[in-house]
């Protein structure tokens, strides 16, 4: 999320910030109109020793075969260090580019490996695309709540998110045509329509195979681009994959892929697939902002990918995040006050609950804080002050125990609020 | 360098692009502003099996203690593979921090692991830092010629970049005062100074310790940042080391340093030290463009940095491209046309030469290609069409064979070059 250092503001945000404001005139327009927030904070608290953290949409590792990984590192430095730590090409390995050509077949998607780019996660990707697409005061239409460090790369380019309500089948499309008018009508240019149509971020919810079709003909008739963000369509608890909004609308879609949430987030790896028409302006964009991606954590991702074994490490993913998201909402609907609602994700990293009206996430998670758990307020996810009585709570990471602790300190802290609000009236 | 696909035309600048051009409105102005440029193309043919380049700034690694890097590889993974492959702290792990402050001492600059943001290479980093401090029309000063890749970050946010003319100890002071001046009188913005005062790339000069001084005082008194990017200050062929421009003017200076050079370009691992008023900024923006940078490539940095070998290592590698560079100048002197001249770089990574008025490099760079040779032409070191005499030659990767019969081939196009225009006279 986008976080501004008030420049008249004493508060040193940052470790290595010594309480010095930055001149005004130093800084361009784009980072003197960034929002503050709150929620760097609450990933800070996230990082304390001994905290229970539902904050991070961090995936657990321990599954992982360290001990092969390790071997294939050692293995590739030997065969081919000279390659692993020289420049690469700004697109990205070959080998890594079919694995990744192979893995969007998963999800219907037909490309070749000279249309992908590798980047360093996603984030990269989007940051890149933005960049090259997005002016100043555009409309980038987005799910509402959306994913914070999305939203946050369109607004550094300026630009206004505009959220589109969802209901348990995604994103509405009728609500979708209905703000594209409305956005029209104001003289604002609509550039453009971010969405994570699987397991979505922080939502939960699935786009329906309907409506991704509507959503493509309402872009394309439109002329919006989709920025279609995938880090979790293989990851739904029952293995079922949704097709992807990319076929059939190639030609205006940037699809976004992650490594970060199936095998590790901290290789830094991820791609896109541009329409053929802005492929070259994508690979320039690219190459200016960090020349090119990590040779060597993409090949410890390919040989990774070699091994057929990585499907059935997937299928044991899917099993542990649904036996903790499944201790997680056992354990809310005996801990939270009533009134209290969630949804039921069948897959993805994240449960998005909804407290009473009244009761305000981003006050209380300091209460929680000093208990012990941390969880992110659902105002990260809105651009328009939303959210202060939602949260997402991310249940891959902690263990089943934390998972128990942690949703009875959040049940006991929001329960002790209610109750005070109700003996306060 | 910023390379723009022209939205007219019909050629595919990348292996990606089925010639579809893109619909003008779905750029950003940012994007349709970009320079076209011819120097991609050189840099593709550098990738061609048996091309002799002394077209990539890239190390030579083949001196690499590769053996001892991949146990440390595997090791790593097998004691904290969780780590290693978990999302990071956006500021970079502690103990390459650390690793870097102890670097920067050797040039006399003093910070803490909590002033310093790890970046994906130092790209990243210029990008960053241009991205929270660059407005659409801001002029940059920059070394006249200057590293392509650092100009395409400060144009990519449509900066103008203007040429600070440099003579044997660097740019001259005196110059940048005057062109001061007339950015000022032209009404324009002056926002900083991208200088690269070590080995500056392409040019090879140092700039003088007096003019260190002169140009921080001339930056301090007409409020211009400085930008200073050194990734080759440690690479002096006998090991002398310039104090850094940035003590005393701690406040003013973005400082950007790079283990692209001295390592492993292949990791991705650069880093900023900003202002301490700048430094939420940057963090904030680096945040938004990767979240973090990845922590596996730091980790194997910092290891290889935790044995005291490396520094015998470096002394091995000063001596290794001073022999090269010798070899090349060597031949240069013995093929080269009359009226050809270069300057003694005494180390990095770059040898800058001047032809005939009247020999164009950027068109003989095809006949080179031909021949089996590449160098990057002068052209792609200045935004203002300089350069078509001039020619960078990169003499770090080839080997003592490739740089004497690759300065063959050239000396033989060139003079043939001059031969033609004599007889055509």
């Amino acid at each position: 999320m986008s976080v501004s250092v008030e420049t008249s503001a004493g508060a040193a945000p940052t470790p290595g910030d010594t309480s010095v404001p930055a001149r005004r005139q130093h800084l361009a327009q784009r980072t003197l109109a960034a929002r503050p927030s709150e929620v760097r904070k609450v990933f800070r608290a996230a990082q304390r020793p001994g905290m229970i953290s539902f904050a991070n949409g961090a995936p657990y590792l321990g599954a992982l075969p360290f001990e092969r990984i390790a071997a294939d590192a050692q293995r590739i430095l030997l065969e081919s260090g000279e390659r692993s730590f020289q420049y690469g090409s700004s697109d990205g390995i070959p080998e890594l580019r079919a694995h990744i050509c192979e893995l969007m077949k998963l999800e219907g998607i037909t490309a070749g490996p000279d249309q992908v780019i590798v980047t360093s996660g996603s984030q990269q990707a989007l940051d890149v695309a933005a960049r090259v697409l997005v002016n100043p005061g555009d409309v980038i239409f987005a799910e509402g709540p959306s994913y914070a460090g999305g939203m946050a790369v369109f607004t550094s380019y300026e630009a206004e998110i505009v959220h589109v309500p969802m209901d348990a089948d995604g994103l509405i499309p009728e609500e979708l045509e209905r703000l594209i008018g409305e956005v029209r009508a104001d003289g604002k240019t609509a550039r453009g329509l971010y969405t994570i149509p699987n397991f979505q971020n922080p939502g939960g919810v699935n786009l329906s195979a309907e409506r991704r079709l509507q959503v493509g003909e309402l872009c394309r008739s439109n002329d919006l681009l989709i920025f279609e963000d995938n880090p979790y369509g293989l990851l739904g608890f029952d293995g079922e994959t949704m097709p992807a909004i990319q076929p059939g609308f190639e030609d205006i879609t940037l699809y976004f892929g992650s490594f970060s949430k199936m095998i590790a987030p901290g290789l830094r790896v991820g791609w896109v697939l541009p329409p053929a028409s802005l492929y070259g302006h994508l690979l320039n964009a690219s190459e200016t902002s960090q020349l090119n991606p990590a040779v060597y954590s993409q090949q410890l991702i390919s040989a990774y990918l070699d091994d057929p074994a990585w499907r059935d490490k997937l299928v044991e993913y899917r099993a542990i995040y649904r036996e903790k998201f499944n201790a997680l909402v056992e354990t809310l609907a005996e801990v939270m006050p009533a009134g209290t609602i969630w949804n039921r994700p069948t897959g993805g990293f994240y449960l998005w609950v909804k407290v009473p009206a009244g009761i305000d996430t981003e006050a209380l998670v300091y209460d929680c804080i000093e208990r012990g758990l941390v969880y992110v307020p659902g105002t990260a996810f809105y651009t328009d002050g939303s959210g202060h009585n939602e949260l997402r709570m991310s249940f891959c990471l902690p263990s089943l125990d934390e998972i128990r602790k942690g949703a009875a300190i959040l049940g006991k802290v929001f329960s002790d609020a209610v109750a005070g609000a109700a003996s306060s009236d």
